[in-house]
């Protein structure tokens, strides 16, 4: 049965009803009915072709959640109906030496939602059945949806580099990624420190956990804060100074970037080796660390703050979403 | 009794001799007798200012060698004749969160044996006696000095990144930090790959425990290396092709740097995130830490190949240094 959803046909192109006739299911596949889907700033990226290997008709949306609609004969562990999730990765080879050690975002055969295969903006969608991660019972699905890309993607660097709560943190930009980063950490006992353009979002941040708050644009804030931080989580895709920033972070610090700036980072040597401290790529986690970030956000209380817009006004919600303006994250209803 | 000594008397000035009156001794100074001093890059930079903190008279040296000569009422656990070790560094508080968790070198109040001290360069030295390291019974002296700075900056991050028999692991660079890398690796159990900028170094590095060898010079050995490293120790005081070293790392790989490059580094954002790879700062050790490869050394047989030079032949030793061509390390000896 064709799949309805909705297409850019060409980059940067509106979104257009698009009907894709999916082909029979795979063993390992299982189909997904799209109740929501959140908007990431990647979908943006894909529409736009921004990373230059984009495909197209292309159907965005990797923030998907759903229930269970048709079941591959080898998959196990799901049934018909159940509430899953699914973000940016939909499959691996399941057998190289990350898929077997649970590192499934370094298989060199993975799969992603919207590369090269049709995305969430749609009634269905297909994922492998690994990928497919069981929806906690008490996260509201509406407010779940950017977790499994925005929330995963702050959430695995913290797992990869031990945070604790003895962790001295801060994020750099509240923003999608940023709101649930400071969220995240709050949660976890750590002292958060949120850092913006201005102070527009203090209030909020500390809403959200933040115990103080940076505001970077014509203020001294950010040189005061020198010496501060073991880890530093860049939200914000921009060029920063990278200099101030080192400074910022404490002996051995951390300073992971998930958001993606616009040149190459330039970084002093030795505000590197004085202190041994490193500069880290952070990206989403594996199925495994999907779960264990939906288990903690619904054991924590940790949701996106989102607007919705129904499905059929994607193109407003795309809009919206261009602007940068939306507090913290637009989703989708079906 | 004043100190007989070598000093600079000015930024790249000659050597000469100097005479110093060193004060009483501290209650937990010590003072050694110098046996044997190795040269280190750094020496000549402190000498020429290349860092913009030498202060002068300069007297170098901070990879000493010798025996116990006074000790101070509170020093513990050291003997007068016995054999220590001095490096880069000669204090700390001994009371900060760092000093007290055993990594001095964070320690705010640090004291560097030639930064407005005067270094092992000479008959005498004083400094703290928590960081004058005993040394083990097997190592002869002067294979040894080199191991106080060279060794401990080397073998430093491959105990804070973790690294174990299966690590892939390159070092860059095949001079004095190097030829200690190599084989620190092939003794920890890695698979290890030399890199340099020709082939003239390979037979050399295989000795050392070298199972693979990479000469970057007009070649393409480094590209055909992607995704082939999880370690990759960069020794080298020069800029570098940064985006080929990152694409030889493998998923989650670490590029440490403890050779400070001429400019500032200039990293590809996306080369970090995609596979989370990193790029970190590495130092000296603290004194635990020296211990540890300095058993590690003995227990081992990783020992610096050196020419040796008379301490009072000091200029011709530096100016040796100074050629960058010396196999591996330059050891003056008293």
């Amino acid at each position: 049965m064709p799949i309805q959803a909705y297409a850019a046909k060409a980059p940067k192109g509106r979104l257009e009803p698009f009907s894709y006739e999916p082909g029979p299911l795979g063993p390992r596949e299982i189909e997904v009915k799209v109740t929501h889907c959140g908007i990431c700033h990647s979908d943006q990226a894909m529409v736009d072709n921004d990373w230059h290997f984009s495909t197209y008709p292309l159907v965005p949306g990797h923030e998907v959640i759903g229930t269970v609609a048709a079941l591959g004969a080898e998959v196990r562990g799901l049934a018909l109906g159940q509430r899953v999730g699914v973000g940016w990765q939909c499959g691996s080879c399941g057998e190289c030496e990350y898929c077997r050690r649970g590192r499934e975002t370094f298989c060199a055969k993975e799969r992603d939602t919207i590369v090269s295969h049709h995305g969430g903006f749609a009634e269905r969608v297909r994922a492998d059945g690994n990928f497919a991660i069981p929806l906690p019972a008490n996260l509201d699905p509406a407010q779940a949806a950017p977790l499994l890309c925005a929330g995963t993607t702050v959430f695995t660097p913290m797992l990869h580099h031990g945070v604790t709560g003895n962790t001295r943190a801060a994020v750099v930009g509240i923003g999608g990624l940023g709101h649930l980063a400071v969220q995240f950490l709050a949660q976890l006992g750590c002292e958060v420190t949120a850092i913006s353009s201005t102070h527009d979002k203090d209030e909020e941040a500390r809403s959200f956990g933040a115990a103080h708050f940076i505001a970077t644009k014509g203020t001294d804030e950010l040189k005061k804060a020198a010496g501060r931080f073991d880890f530093i989580l860049n939200t914000v895709p921009a060029d920063l100074p990278w200099g101030d920033y080192l400074a910022a972070l404490r002996p051995e610090g951390k300073f992971v970037i998930v958001g993606v700036p616009e040149s190459d980072l330039k970084l002093p040597a030795m505000a590197l080796i004085g202190q041994e401290k490193s500069v880290c790529g952070g990206r989403t986690g594996s199925p495994a660390e999907i779960a264990a970030m939906l288990d903690f956000a619904a054991r924590r209380g940790v949701k996106a703050q989102i607007e919705k817009y129904a499905m059929k006004d994607i193109n407003a919600a795309l809009d919206r979403v261009r602007t940068g303006k939306m507090r913290y994250r637009v989703v989708l209803e079906a």
